[in-house]
């Protein structure tokens, strides 16, 4: 399987060129190498390691397309990286859904539960809003925090994300409920309605990778933790990238080969 | 430091026979030797592993008292267990503090998401009720999700539980958001309001030890996964916890002990 193969999708090379539409995938190979390598990686179903931004939260965070997680790809996170596996959902199908932003959740039912105003996460160091949406689990785990169910729970959340792109909102928001329970084991984050262009958090840059790639629009990810009570910092996770032969892409070249793809 | 020292507390042995009133500290030891061997190792700030029960979930989780979690104890936690990390809170506390259930906050704003009534969680395999309440940041974290971040957060949750004891609610709701955001990256976990009469989860299995142990009614747990896609089973989880030097525990011991220890 090539980058072609992978990326043009059905309707040829134009559809690759995406919203820019005066790309070519050559042109696109030559100029984002590190990116044209990572999205060959993910439509294969393996990692992907990204770095945010130098002072923004400064952390590396483990991918793999939402659609190819398997029990050992949850094994690899939690023993490898430590931070909390989160599963990505674009803007769009959050609507689509009728999910909330978990802020937007506590925020609102301050009538019912007053002490709720007091939590207010208006002092975010680096950011204006938090992405996580709820948590879920697919209905037929048994606890739904070992790693096939885990594993469930996002493959089962990545394939109704894709189906929902041709459906209705009643017809996505009925097979959220048939499929899920929440509070669940697996945590969603929500991207910004802009994607990139007005945030450029891992839940973002990660997203872009996956509609670069044609993949469902899914990303499932991790924080890479040290051993010091720190994120792992950029040198130790990106030479343990190269020792374990993943992709290691900094969000600046996602970022430049977004908006070549897109446009904006 | 020994059992003594550590449980009768300040009003003397009459105070560690507790609820019951009819239990010497000798016959506490005499007769349930591995929970007052656990009760000694959490006041040392030590790891305790605590396995619920055959036929609920069959897990196997690492405890400490959350007012002694250290980085060091997160980082444990999340190479060695690979669970969520979460801390949990007495009924009493939960109401003081007026947090609410996660599953009540979902279902409860069912009318400004209607999604959300389809998600109810009414068929978890094991239980009636999950324990999840909301997530929390301590407000000096950065990202939340470090081993730093995350340990301050929670002995300082621990903290907040322990002066909530005697104080009033407003008191105690106004410091709840002076010190905390939320959503955040630690899970608070709710103790059933009669603790283990009516759920023996791992939730209140780990609550009762605290309160017995005369420690803040908080304890800070991480299920223990395997490399098989499952939890770790029985066997393996505590030949770890002997390889490692933990007391392990069975869910069936902390409760004879609790009834023993509190006369319900």
């Amino acid at each position: 399987m090539n980058l072609e193969d992978v990326s043009v999708g059905k309707s040829g090379e134009t559809e690759f060129v995406g919203m820019s539409g005066t790309l070519t995938l050559d042109k696109f190979e030559a100029a984002h190498p590190e990116v044209a390598d990572a999205i060959l990686a993910l439509s294969e179903g393996k990692m992907v390691l990204v770095f945010d931004a130098e002072g923004r939260e400064e952390e590396t965070d483990m991918m793999v397309a939402s659609q190819f997680v398997t029990p050992g790809v949850i094994r690899t996170m939690r023993k490898h990286a430590g931070g909390l596996i989160c599963t990505t959902m674009t803007a769009g199908t959050r609507e689509k859904l009728g999910l909330p932003y978990l802020s937007d959740l506590i925020q609102g039912s301050s009538d019912r539960f007053p002490a709720l105003s007091g939590l207010i996460p208006d002092d975010i160091p680096y950011d204006e809003v938090s992405a996580f949406s709820l948590t879920i689990n697919h209905r037929r785990t048994f606890t739904g925090i070992t790693d096939e169910d885990r594993a469930m729970t996002i493959t089962t959340f990545a394939e109704l994300a894709g189906e929902c792109g041709e459906k209705e909102a009643g017809w996505c928001r009925q097979e959220l409920g048939a499929r899920f329970r929440s509070p669940g084991h697996v945590h969603l984050l929500t991207c910004s309605p802009w994607l990139l262009v007005k945030r450029q958090g891992h839940t973002e840059l990660t997203t872009a990778l996956t509609i670069m790639a044609r993949l469902t629009r899914s990303a499932t990810i991790c924080e890479m933790m040290g051993d010091d009570g720190k994120a792992r910092n950029k040198a130790s996770a990106s030479r343990w990238a190269e020792e374990h032969g993943y992709p290691y892409l900094e969000g600046k070249h996602v970022l430049e080969a977004w908006r070549a793809w897109s446009g904006y």
